[in-house]
């Protein structure tokens, strides 16, 4: 039997984990320097809690879980009823599944807010750092199971969280070392279109076409909106949008001609004249991109994407934004949240891509092997290796006695392990160690303290 | 609508994250002093890698998951009998499920190993820290979702790597301040006893009936075995155990005269001798407790268990043994290891419940809030936090523009920040500032740099 994993799931051995968790603990730090504190939340949530959250078609990608023990239930006529109804509809019942898999942080977070609300200090600043499932065609770059890393205020409407969240997505890939572009938007705007136009029901359609005016062209674009049957009249009002560059005050008043007198087209302009006002106070460079939608419902007013600003791909890996009510389903009405998720695993495949692993990928987590010749040296390894650790020392024995030491300097080479000891019969009453620096093949015979002393200072010395 | 979550599973707000991480990274911190390298592998697995691994209560605990889309099979007929099949059976359908969530960390290792043998170092060391699910009936202390720490060496059948695990488990509960008894005892004593006493089949009632020995007495255990259908003479032979008491040369002794000649018992023993004679090579104590027998049937030589040592509860936090041949259900044999799994959170409820979490649970995320008066001022606290962040200061701006500074006040009180520092019109030009101690109500204004500096120093007092 040849062992398989499921489609669109991983396996991370230790070289990929030591570059995740090098990104994890980059976006970890910064989260907790802007003063986000961790919280987690169940794997599974019961289904009611993630339907109807996430559009018709998101709805369908949730992994749900089959309910335990179902052939114990005695009531086989009721089960066959409800299977028959999971046949024909596009749900499941009720006797089949009661539980599912999250889809993404945001919906757990909401319910856990609702759940905990007595307990918290608003207003609430969380992170979340976890794994979210979703049935999607696995494909280069789309995971079935992927970590998403949250941050999220919430009970603050005040603008300040986003130019915060503006400056933590800034520093965290400045020190990642990945170059992006930070992009904003506001629904408002899209909203007050829609009012001017005479389109509400129109525009999803309008943003999708907009979205295309950078690989399309704008003939391409007010053909894309014809065909969708947005009229000769709607259209002409956007014509200033296809034009949208100049400088941000260009670009407001560009906004302010189209959005006239919408009362939330004001308030969305508002809002962005005050970002872009507080770029400086910030020290960020950040731009307003009006053809940016984002796909989540819940989303009423700033939107942030972040894309890898690279010749070879553009890739979105940081989607957010303000939502005024995401937890009034819940229970807990009028309270306005802000948040941003890192898109984990794109980041990640995105520095592969780039190479910006190279150098943190060749070190080892064991800092010393302990060679040896037979059961007496190697059992006093094990005297050493606790010494060692006690200095924090990460190190470990040869596990296998062997008369062989090519064979155990052969492990030490693989596992890129830095420093060798090797203990022969001298060396059980000498009380000097001979240690060998595997990367200039420079060797020293020492004290044991001496030994420790070295090796924590050439180490020092490679980190710098 | 009260939103709840699924019986068994828990949300974990920044009080409880900031204890369970204490005890993580002591944890993750001893596996990589060991040597130890991580990987992770993923949260779902084929259902035919984890059926039949657990034994057939254990596979009835297994959480699957319902195929995505089965409204969209068009073969409605063939679906109808695989759920009928389903209803009658113990086992559902394939129609109705092909993937489940982990129910260990073990198996999954095993596969892990078989499908990436080709670019593993053996032995191979490595540990893996993720949740776990079981269907299991919660209470206390029984979750459906936990976390399991598992630390494993495969490909070396040395009794040193026992050594050091022993060695590693004292070390960290050590460190964690938890009293508890590391007891162990060997697979093939328990083979050689059903050999020896000619009773194959039924050497499960036996441990089982010698487990209760402490708690329902020697007569009790005899009549247990009696009632099970043992044999008289089986019984007979067997008395020694119940008066296992002595020196460990004495205990030895003891089994040297029940196993008799059997090979495996022989090998048994001469396994058990070499770890005690070696008890003071690794600075550890360990116990000889030969009615321990681990549930799982993988198990073939030494056999670990850890349990609290407190008067008032004892609980087994930690489990582990060697298997000569875990690997091989997935084509690769011949390959023996050894590992230990610490049961996260039992460890995280006794230390709860014997208050070992006091000091640590007071400290915050964030080291200073900047308090402020209107919009102006926040927005130069933006500009100040950037900097303290720079030099690894955690901190956060009040997020709301609020006139009340009790309130603001109150924030850092609930949020046990320790330092606030208050922003008024003066500040915006006088390059001085004023920082309050929250714990000792001190206060002091100075230049930026200097209340860095008096920060860090006050921090760093306070963990000494």
């Amino acid at each position: 039997m040849k062992p398989s994993i499921p489609r669109g799931t991983r396996d991370f051995g230790p070289a990929e984990m030591q570059k995740r968790l090098y990104v994890l603990n980059c976006i970890k730090r910064n989260f907790e320097l802007f003063g986000f504190q961790p919280i987690e939340t169940p794997a599974m949530e019961n289904l009611t809690t993630l339907t109807n959250k996430y559009g018709e078609e998101g709805d369908q990608l949730v992994f749900k879980i089959l309910n335990s023990r179902i052939h114990e239930n005695k009531n086989k006529e009721l089960l066959r009823r409800e299977f028959e109804l999971s046949l024909e509809s596009s749900r499941n019942s009720e006797e089949l599944t009661e539980r599912a898999l999250r889809y993404d942080l945001t919906v757990p977070f909401a319910r856990f807010v609702a759940t905990n609300k007595n307990e918290l200090v608003f207003p609430f600043k969380r992170y979340q750092i976890q794994a979210v499932w979703r049935a999607d065609r696995p494909q280069k770059g789309r995971y079935r199971e992927f970590l998403q890393c949250d941050a999220d205020v919430i009970g603050s409407d005040s603008l300040v969280n986003e130019l915060d969240l503006i400056s933590l997505i800034d520093k965290t890939f400045f020190e990642l070392n990945l170059p992006v572009v930070i992009k904003f938007n506001n629904r408002k705007i899209l909203t007050a279109f829609a009012e001017v136009i005479n389109e509400p029901t129109k525009i999803v359609e309008i943003t999708i076409a907009l979205d295309k005016l950078d690989k399309i062209g704008k003939e391409a674009v007010n053909q894309e909106m014809k065909d969708k049957g947005i009229s000769e009249e709607a259209i002409l009002k956007l014509q200033p949008l296809l034009n949208f560059t100049g400088s941000n005050s260009e670009k407001i008043n560009i906004l302010k001609n189209i959005v006239g007198n919408s009362l939330v087209g004001k308030k969305g302009i508002e809002e962005i004249q005050f970002l872009l006002d507080n770029e400086k106070t910030v020290n960020t460079k950040f731009e307003l991109d009006i053809t940016l939608a984002r796909g989540l419902n819940y989303y009423t007013g700033t939107i942030f994407e972040v894309k890898t600003n690279s010749d070879t791909f553009k890739l979105s890996i940081l989607g957010g934004g303000r939502y005024d009510d995401l937890t009034s389903v819940f229970g807990l009405s009028n309270i306005s949240g802000v948040g941003i998720s890192f898109g984990f695993d794109r980041i990640y495949d995105a520095m592969e891509e780039l190479n910006l692993f190279s150098e943190i990928a060749s070190s080892s987590t064991s800092k010393v092997l302990f060679t040896h010749f037979d059961e007496a040296t190697q059992l006093f390894c094990l005297s050493l290796a606790e010494e060692l650790r006690k200095n924090n020392l990460a190190c470990e024995v040869y596990p296998d006695v062997t008369k062989k030491l090519s064979k155990q300097f052969d492990y030490a080479n693989k596992k890129n392990i830095p420093f060798v000891c090797t203990i022969g019969s001298n060396e059980l009453t000498s009380g000097v160690f001979a240690i060998k620096n595997m990367i200039n093949g420079e060797q020293h015979t020492l004290k044991l303290n001496d030994m420790i002393h070295l090796i924590k200072k050439q180490l020092n010395d490679t980190n710098d």
